[in-house]
């Protein structure tokens, strides 16, 4: 297999370059391409040096996958050369995601999805990727049709230099110097930020109606509502998500923790803490709980690694999946 | 007036003492208490200096007030002999905070019902303070009967010993030493803890089930659903709380917004955190936004020191309520 990865040198391309050397997929060739200042430097690839190529120049001949982990306004200018290329192309960005003719797609919960493609596949947003794959055997059981969720999102959402700034903070406090802040709105060192993404006309951001949006999609279910909270926290790389949500018919606590513990992708476990889910690809859920107030109530908490399953791991599943059905 | 506090080396002893400090209160005498490994201890007030007192002689005579801040247990057990005393107890812990006999006092909110004590007026649960607070305004113009919460509680609910241990475990991490944990189940660095108190039958911990107990007493509504799910997080004193909740009627959202902005103790921000709060009395709230799903749906968010507001301030302000209400 010849793939591609855009966006090669920060946090999400960086992992897909792990993952894709960790899962067994036989790579053929591997091609990574990243903005022109980055052209020329070296990443290893089981043993072999890869030198990054400058995107600009779009030869992406002869490859069968392109994952993209870029920004959505660079994604949206370079996946027509991806697809005229012949690759078909897997986008971690949010530029395709609610397009009608691009599946947006977490394996374990919509993976025939892919099927349906023509050229792009979407990635979808990594909150929405943790609770989904937590919250799929729920909604196999009865689908969900309303969902109140807060979460507590790592700083590696805003990449590499999200990470930077948290330590950077640490740091600072630590020998008594001010906190600068450049990536997040205030100091976000043992502070939380409730607003990520820009606010919209409904109060919420844009970032908070990405789990509506979305998961409508993922489920195939339009007349889901979601009421989000998005909130950043001082945590590192993974975000954790405390749901509570309402199912179209009543089920018993234990007929659902059966199913969960039966479930792809989800382990259970009594408390778990973003560092618990850390560095790997499962999404822990537990705290799981009747909810006293929807009729067909249940409340929640999982935790998953934002870089992993949240972006890079899901992408390659997808280029898994696509191996599985199409060819 | 004389005043006594019992515990007075701890967080929130220590606060009380700094509020009386600031407040506009006369302190004719101030005498200090706290257990035998203590005594002899010296703190200033008003540049006057006091020595620590052996709580155990329970030599309580000639008091107005003694402010509590102990463990339930040691409260339970002394708090028969301050009244015997004839001093009002306004107790900090749990201990009393259900008793019929027992009124629990959110100055703001229902500051009337000091009238009613028998001796003990009970301090509510810092998260039930501050989302009291940040409510009451909605609360008053349509009575709140269903909230759905998620929390963000700093390290400072767990004590002074809380504080240290996400101090501690900073340092450690930035010597690449192992981090160590004995006041927390889990690393609390760069982490969030979703269990907070010993969970019940029902799935929920003690102190997600305070949120309802205590907000039904306090709000004079004993049909008030909670559905709270309380989380640590490394934030050293401010709690933070994510609150979606229905009103009995309808009410528009500029109207809402308006009386919060005339509101008792609070203040609106766009992007309240729990460092705009911290070492502060006000509660501030923001991101309120209509809920979708709820027929009189209301989200928002809101922040207040733990330490302050959550416990030390009010317990002051339940005294100057009783001088205004009762002498």
């Amino acid at each position: 297999m010849k793939i591609g990865i855009l966006g090669c040198t920060g946090a999400v391309g960086q992992q897909m370059l792990q993952c894709l050397s960790e899962r067994n997929i036989e790579v053929e060739e591997l091609r990574l391409f990243a903005s022109q200042r980055s052209v020329g430097r070296i990443f290893e690839f089981k043993d072999k040096k890869i030198v990054v190529e400058d995107m600009a120049t779009k030869r992406f001949d002869n490859l069968d996958y392109v994952l993209g982990a870029l920004e959505a306004d660079l994604s949206k200018e370079i996946a027509d050369d991806v697809v005229k290329a012949g690759a078909i192309y897997i986008d971690n960005s949010s530029a395709f995601r609610l397009d009608d003719n691009v599946p947006l797609v977490v394996p374990e919960v919509n993976g025939n999805d892919v099927c349906n493609h023509s050229g792009i596949i979407a990635n979808p947003n990594c909150s929405t990727i943790i609770t989904m794959v937590a919250c799929n055997a729920i909604n196999k059981l009865s689908p969900i049709n309303k969902m109140i969720v807060s979460t507590y999102q790592a700083v590696s959402g805003a990449g590499v230099k999200g990470m930077q700034e948290l330590n950077e903070q640490i740091r600072s406090l630590g020998h008594g110097q001010p906190c600068v802040n450049e990536i997040f709105s205030k100091q976000i060192a043992f502070n939380c930020i409730p607003q990520i993404g820009a606010e919209l006309e409904n109060g919420f951001t844009t970032e908070e109606m990405k789990l509506q949006n979305e998961s409508r999609k993922i489920l195939h279910n339009p007349e889901l509502i979601v009421n989000c909270t998005c909130v950043r926290v001082p945590v590192m790389r993974s975000h954790s998500i405390s749901i509570t949500c309402n199912l179209d018919q009543a089920k018993d606590l234990e007929e659902i923790k059966k199913a969960l513990m039966n479930a792809c992708g989800i382990s259970l476990m009594d408390v778990p803490t973003p560092l618990d889910s850390s560095n790997q690809d499962l999404v822990y859920v537990g705290r799981i709980r009747k909810d006293p107030i929807f009729e067909n109530g249940l409340t929640l908490w999982c935790v998953g690694d934002q870089i992993r399953k949240g972006a890079a791991t899901n992408a390659i599943q997808i280029l898994e999946e696509c191996e599985k059905l199409i060819s």
